[in-house]
């Protein structure tokens, strides 16, 4: 099988480039009314344009059957094997704000909850606070000292934060205190084993601290954390493709992942149409764009298909800024589906297209699930994407004599 | 590589219900007469209407280009990579007649067969004498005692047998007698290295003895033996899935893999229509079945395109008898491929049609090979339709954040 150790051999710099759009939660499920998915029902003619000279497909995030996170089914799409390279939570929510994380810190990921009179969690998030409540928040807790251990206390969107454990001698194996369901206590933060009893003590007393502190501040008066985890080391796209890569995604735990492959980080505005003016900011800068786009994701997760559908027709509308610039290879796909049928992440296969001037066109000419069922390059692993991206931009050499 | 132990971790029990339906043989190849395979020649109306409904593909047994045994096929079909999971003919035959194998037990399949005057074998199957005979040649050699391990030889169906060595010091790693072809003396079972020594010598004399005390039956004067073996000890489809497994099968040999896996063997009678009945009189106690039809595979292997034709035919017949129950989830493929133009096993990639409420259907209206070609499902390796039922009954969380 190939690995990133035998495409690092044969990539080579090149003044060629690439995009790689990701519209997050792509795939879908036809409506029981007209048997169409999101995609298919989306009025879509710049894609399907591009679908029509391009090569497509159907990718699996992890592996057949397997519903994948955000984050594996990322670093898939960036050539990186999930199963093998694994990320923390905690360690995606610091990175993801910016957090400059120094190697022997633990991070984990906070939700602001509301616990009721008998410690009993009744909502996981808070009734999802505002970003400015969280911030204040999060005044209160930072800089907390808890037997030498310094704790650094962030906020991230609405009910997110994240908390960093800087000291001596942690380690991040122990639980979660989050325990992914109302009508229970906060689990105890318990060490996975004896090396990591100092970590759960001082977890566990920030988890009692931070009870006691936000007491009155209903309905944020607790703390669930989960995801205790350290940086971890991956090789770069820069070291593997020899690309000069940068993400440009509104969400701080993709702008995070792509960190964590050495992507730059460009800035951008709120919406859809920001971060393909980013893109053309940028474009002389980089030979490689990671552009996320959330929205369709967000959609499919309340199960409002006809919001999906109308972010994939923004991302749509979207496109002729993109083909106008000329990249070498545009990649448009998403990460995993989201069938809004569902409300939940899923297995299915998710629909790519990938445009070069070499890219040997197949007969498919929308973009659409079923179409790509067709498509020239069949269904195959999203690690894959990478490598056949590279292959179009003439960035690979031949292997072997 | 997604394996056991990943599905292991992201599996959970759940109420719904997957029937797997293996026709035993399934794929097969175009009669030059008419162009169409077995399957496409079948008058089918009820698996093409659950094709139109699922999600159609192709599936390789083990890997492309390999023609594998019913063992390795069906090992693959229930998630166990048959190139790791290994399991010995002796054993499979074994288990298959409810024989209680114990730990240190070696068990080999028997075939009583023809020798000529010269020692020389003239029909491996002794013009496969009825299961009544040999139950009674089985008896002669039942009990015999060589060097303090006792023989315990016990009848199958038909020219087959199972003897099972119990007793100190054996280990199973010795050659076969069967010289799989006619023509030639049975061969001498040597040890493959040392320490199976004393295997050999036993088995040996067990074969000069069979032969001696058979010199008077013809056609059954001799016994060869193949796969000497001991219980694998796989972790069981419960443990893996958290299902609760049930096999439906005529033959033992399934019954015995499926038994391996940690399935429970429903009482069935000798018709199709028997096992669907079974499966009826079951529903309620199991959330998996598998579903064993050996005839298309028989018909295969003798050449006899019509017949193949004629047990698909039956099986489509009871298809509503399935479909009335209303499973979650209803997988029909084949094990393997045995064209009747090949007269044997092949290494053809093998129709499947998925059925979910999620399963995403494709533009696939009959249940053939060529329409297989064009199903949302692509050409898949076996390994991955447990993993794929498995999400599609929802019984499988999300990996990672």
């Amino acid at each position: 099988m190939v690995n990133l150790e035998f495409i690092k051999h044969i990539s080579m710099p090149s003044s060629t480039k690439i995009v790689l759009i990701v519209i997050d939660g792509l795939g879908g499920l036809p409506s029981p009314e007209t048997g169409k998915t999101e995609l298919e029902t989306a009025n879509t003619p710049n894609l399907d344009k591009l679908a029509t000279n391009a090569i497509c497909g159907l990718i699996d995030p992890v592996s057949t059957g397997i519903t994948p996170g955000s984050s594996p089914a990322h670093l898939a799409l960036f050539g990186y094997d999930p199963i093998s390279f694994k990320v923390g939570r905690g360690v995606l929510e610091a990175i993801g704000i910016d957090f400059d994380l120094q190697p022997q810190d633990i991070a984990a990921r906070g939700n602001f909850c509301t616990i009721d009179k008998d410690g009993l969690v009744t909502d996981r998030r808070a009734g999802r606070i505002s970003t400015e409540e969280c911030v204040r928040l999060c005044r209160l807790l930072d800089g907390l000292v808890i037997d030498k251990v310094r704790l650094l206390v962030c906020p991230v969107r609405e009910h997110r934060f994240v908390v960093v454990f800087r000291g001596e001698g942690l380690i991040p194996d122990v639980n979660d205190s989050d325990p992914q369901q109302i009508g229970v206590a906060p689990k105890p933060i318990t060490a996975l084993h004896p090396e990591a009893a100092r970590m759960a003590d001082i977890a566990h007393q920030f988890a009692a601290k931070a009870g006691k502190i936000l007491a009155e501040h209903h309905p944020a008066n607790m703390v669930l954390l989960r995801g205790f985890s350290t940086h971890p080391h991956f090789p770069t796209m820069g070291e593997i493709y020899k690309l000069k890569p940068a993400v440009i995604a509104g969400y701080p735990m993709y702008r995070g992942l792509a960190k964590l492959v050495g992507m730059e980080v460009l800035e951008i505005g709120v919406s859809i149409e920001d971060e393909f003016a980013t893109l053309k900011r940028n474009y002389a800068n980089y030979d490689f764009f990671f552009l996320h786009i959330k929205g369709a994701d967000s959609a499919g997760e309340d199960g409002d298909f006809d919001r999906k559908v109308r972010v994939i027709e923004q991302v749509d509308n979207t496109i002729p800024n993109l083909t106008d610039l000329e990249p070498d290879v545009i990649v448009v796909t998403g990460d995993h589906s989201t069938p809004a049928m569902l409300k939940s992440h899923s297995w299915h296969s998710v629909p790519i297209l990938l445009y070069s001037k070499w890219c040997r066109s197949d007969r498919a000419s929308e973009f659409s699930e079923s179409a790509c069922v067709f498509g020239g390059l069949g269904q195959f692993p999203a690690t894959q994407v990478m490598p056949l991206a590279m292959a179009n931009a003439l960035k690979l050499t031949k292997f072997g004599a």
